[in-house]
């Protein structure tokens, strides 16, 4: 089977490497033959061929079984016309893979509980469920336009109710396997948009009857998420609501280089990519946290490659890893407590691979 | 002059009691005269004149020296069709004062860092600029619609350069008053409204040289707020983002019920309130925490009426107030220490009034 893999930008080629070398190790050990297939996006591709998805990436990339994404965007490519951009070419991707369910789990890894910004640090295990292919991010009419004397700009919030239903299907499936509970984040008491997804999400809880939901928000769920974290497990939201809290749960569980994704389409491959961005600031010096994507790749043997059992190893690699003591730099405070010690994006990775393996 | 004080409903109409004693104990002793005038808003204005705006209390707004709003909403209005919820009102009367800079302070009461959900528990001194009058609160066209098989939903988020130009400029004014700081928040990454955001902010900056400015995308931002919340002086974005950021805001100085909000206008008279909402669950119990409303009614003080004393007094008289023990049910811990004392609404009020008089 064929894996397509866009390093991208910043540290998306240190995280990739190590999701390579974890693949590789993995599927030789299960015995499933993998062809790993790297192609450019974002600046990268900006720089090597024009554009922030080249044709060839976008056909490989629909070609796949599944398609793994480090991360883009940078300084560099900032004043490029918007539809030249590193993240036009990555929204462009998920649109054409039509990978409308965005999966973010925020788990607390045991090891770093301490890491927790909150006083009141227990271990947090929730899904964010977020809409990846519309709302703002794809709605039309766009643009700045000249309107006489001034400039204006529009972006739409347009969603179908098909759009609204597939998602909230999901996460009703999803939450019947996870405890049962349900959050759907809206702000209906103001948005056109949301009144019609409260509508959808009444509609399809007739079909789950075991499903406990409950409309929050997005205000007070920005503040829920600070105040108990703990209290919630599926949540599911429309495409910026869920940019904005799923990194609000990196925050929460010690650093957003430990959140990894999964965005499922209908009949095409699936994209993992971390929730993390491309953070120039730190690419190159192998310092960067590869946990974001060692997870996503966690979760693409399981979804896209119907191996489980290596999900699961992985997973409990870096949960030993971490109770090792291994950290990157973005999680080892000034007073780490002895036994921690501080290493690179791939001598983490390798500790990982050693003991997933 | 004239102050228009619109109760509204759930906790609002008990907030605005404590509001009106000191308003009336405070402008006694100042010398001023102040004539109060209390009109229904929201539900209230539902039930009673069959709208969430009526045209008296419209009317009255528009002719006061300085408008107090409680809150708006509850359970009760939640299915009435959405130009007649509460929310609509609040909306309206935002848009027909012109109401565009909605300044809330997030700063911790010292007596209050113990209820900080963070472990790093440091002093938050930040103001929030929100712009109040544009975006996908108010932009067409918005609503659902029949499209043949399926419904669809539209919000349209639609800013001109001088809405923008006039929030931004205020937001450099008010830092330079205070830390020389700003952060702009936007998603410039996605939105087409946010590049002529940060465009405008880039221009309006060449008459602030000695300003430091940042711009953060919002969900970087989400993040930094939990990391961070004492980096930040003043933030200025837009309507929905600081709508998501200053309920964030609450969480991290222990209560929503902390906030006040002043939302200034060009030419008419300024709107306060409290951030909090109605919280109908613990409506008419004499429980709710009135410091949102309180600050908010120092912040009328300063920047309506021109008696910044009086408007120190009341800051400084609540700061004691909670260094003297009182608290209100939200900010009573099961492990509160010796010396915290529960009271309810009004106690606290009365508490605040007589070391502010
Ligand atoms: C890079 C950007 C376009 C992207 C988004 O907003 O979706 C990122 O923030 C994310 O969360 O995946
Ligand atoms: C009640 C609601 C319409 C309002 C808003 O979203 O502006 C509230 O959340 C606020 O922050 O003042």
């Amino acid at each position: 089977r064929k894996i397509v893999l866009l390093p991208g930008d910043g540290i998306g080629p240190e995280v990739m490497g190590v999701a390579r070398a974890l693949i590789e190790t993995l599927s030789d050990i299960a015995g499933a033959r993998l062809e790993l297939l790297e192609y450019p996006i974002g600046g990268a591709a900006v720089d090597a061929a024009g554009e922030p998805l080249p044709e060839a990436t976008l056909r490989a990339a629909l070609a796949a079984d599944a398609v793994l994404l480090g991360a883009v965007g940078g300084p560099k490519w900032d004043d490029l016309p918007p539809e030249r951009r590193p993240e036009a070419g990555l929204l462009a991707l998920r649109k054409a893979l039509d990978a409308y369910a965005n999966l973010r789990p925020v788990r607390t890894i045991p090891a770093l509980l301490d890491r927790s910004p909150l006083r009141d640090a227990r271990p947090i295990d929730l899904l964010i469920v977020r809409e990846l292919t519309g709302g703002l991010y794809f709605g039309t009419p766009r643009g700045i336009t000249e309107t006489g004397r001034e400039r204006e700009a529009v972006d739409t919030l347009r969603y179908t109710e098909g759009e609204i239903e597939r998602i909230v299907r999901l996460a009703f499936r999803l939450a019947e396997r996870r405890s049962g509970r349900l959050t759907s984040v809206d702000k209906a008491n103001v948005l056109a948009s949301s009144r019609l997804w409260r509508d959808v999400v009444e509609r399809v809880r007739k079909d789950h009857p075991t499903v406990e939901v409950r409309h929050v928000l997005v205000d007070a769920m920005a503040m829920a998420l600070v105040d108990r974290p703990w209290a919630f497990d599926v949540v599911v939201t429309e495409n910026l609501f869920g940019d904005i809290l799923s990194d609000l749960g990196g925050a929460l569980v010690g650093s957003l280089g430990l959140l990894p994704s999964a965005s499922l389409s209908e009949a095409g491959p699936h994209l993992y990519e971390p929730v993390h961005g491309s953070a120039p600031d730190i690419a190159g010096r192998d310092v960067a946290n590869p946990t974001g994507m060692i997870l996503s790749t966690a979760m693409m043997f399981e979804l896209s490659l119907s191996l489980p059992d290596v999900a699961r190893a992985i997973v409990a690699a870096v949960d030993d890893v971490y109770a090792d003591g291994f950290r990157t730099a973005d999680l080892t405070p000034a007073d780490a407590p002895a036994g921690v010690r501080t290493v690179g994006t791939e001598a983490f990775g390798a500790a990982v691979i050693e003991r997933a393996a």
